[in-house]
């Protein structure tokens, strides 16, 4: 059985470069309308139908405007086939109005053999079954990202209960609720899945300008676990880091957004 | 007098969103040809030349061919000419290849006035007489960079006597050797400009896929302060985190780029 993500991020060929898509009302975010996870991910899969190498291994999105439900168009341009590396850019339109734009480059992870060295640990959590289900005691209405995606917490977030713990920062256990195994895409999804870490020094939201992510190794199956948080945040702008490590306790990948608290 | 990194990375308007720009041979980086972070800042003048807003606030580079010295031409797309925020693409060919892709927002920094929080700390480096001048004992042979730019170390790197220390980080200050002060252009090229960390556990070097860079103040003038490291080296792909400082102490910009050793 297909599930809800691959479904809800499929995509058309409808000539030369250009695909359909449509975006549901399955994946909205705080604030409501699609995540920009959920849109860059509909992008990065007609980008892997497009490019001569099969995995991402980094892309780069800005979000001109916010995403609707309804009715995409993306088309995709080949920048680079190299022999390991192949480069495109996407462009997402709705309605003649463009509203994200992708740069990413591919490569095939078997071919890549080179050095290892991590001086990083995973997020030290406790084991999922003393963890709290944050959403066991909350109610985002139209937030149906929650539908999609299970948390866990070693303790629920300050933010939530109205007290912010002041510290821009958070750790959490993540699957699909289908329990879907996490690839690429998915993960292109994930690192703007979780609530923004500036949620704990009182921002009510955060609206990204650009992402970046690195697709590091592919994820074994199982729970992810996920790290992030905000160290910078000057006149408004912040940077927010996030790590995901698999259940093999591997960095699967990194991504950094610049975002802007609201007015 | 205008400084040679405005002179080398001035662009001609050469019609409807396209521009004329000479590499030079004064800014090659280790391994021969224009440093990544040059031809990144050439890019963004032509973009700031296009957008109805000054500034670069981030900017993301995908390196697709190594550049040449010589005739480039730029051509650059305005994405959306937002209120307070106007995003751009610019593409640098060489002879009919594409070398280099950037996207980039604009904005007016003048106009950012939300909270500022900052959880970091400049690096902690000596003053700059008591510190090292890693070049005056060492040999590069066509590195122009070291003619432009001026660096000070707390002790020399590793690397550089054949002792990597191991561990994948630096600080150093870093100036214009002719003193022109840093603005967002300069730091495009500032982030790229000091040898990659990961020498510090062997590597020759490294090569850039994609960079991305905030550009989070307008820097005060005088000597930066830098900080770069790698965490993460998997399978011979490496991120490199950069801060720069400025002589305030204050957060000027962050970058990462995804990068790989050399095979």
């Amino acid at each position: 059985m297909e599930s809800i993500f691959d479904l809800d991020t499929a995509v058309t060929p409808e000539g030369d470069c250009r695909f359909g898509a449509t975006l549901t009302d399955r994946w909205d975010r705080l604030g409501g309308g699609p995540l920009g996870g959920y849109t860059l991910a509909t992008c990065l899969r007609a980008l892997a139908a497009s490019m001569p190498q099969p995995e991402p291994i980094v892309a780069s999105a800005f979000f001109l405007r916010p995403a609707s439900h309804g009715r995409a168009e993306i088309s995709t341009e080949l920048l680079r086939a190299g022999r390991t590396i192949a480069t495109g850019a996407a462009r997402l339109v709705q309605g003649d109005r463009e509203v994200l734009r992708v740069v990413a480059s591919f490569a095939d992870p078997a071919t890549a053999t080179g050095r290892t060295l991590v001086l990083n640990d995973p997020p030290t959590l406790p084991p999922i079954e003393h963890c709290v289900d944050p959403l066991a005691s909350m109610i985002l209405p139209g937030v149906t990202v929650a539908d999609r995606v299970e948390y866990r917490f070693a303790s629920p977030p300050g933010w939530q209960s109205g007290a912010p713990t002041g510290s821009p920062s958070a750790e959490c256990w993540l699957r699909f609720r289908d329990d879907r195994p996490a690839d690429a895409l998915a993960l292109a999804f994930v690192v703007d899945a979780v609530a923004p870490a500036v949620m704990e020094i009182g921002a009510a939201g955060s609206s990204t300008l650009e992402l970046t992510v690195h697709f590091r190794q592919r994820p074994e199956p199982g729970w992810l676990r996920c790290r992030l948080g905000t160290r910078h945040v000057i006149n408004g702008f912040h940077e927010e880091d996030f790590e995901v490590w698999d259940a093999a306790g591997q960095l699967v990948a990194q991504s950094r957004q610049l975002a802007v608290l609201p007015a």
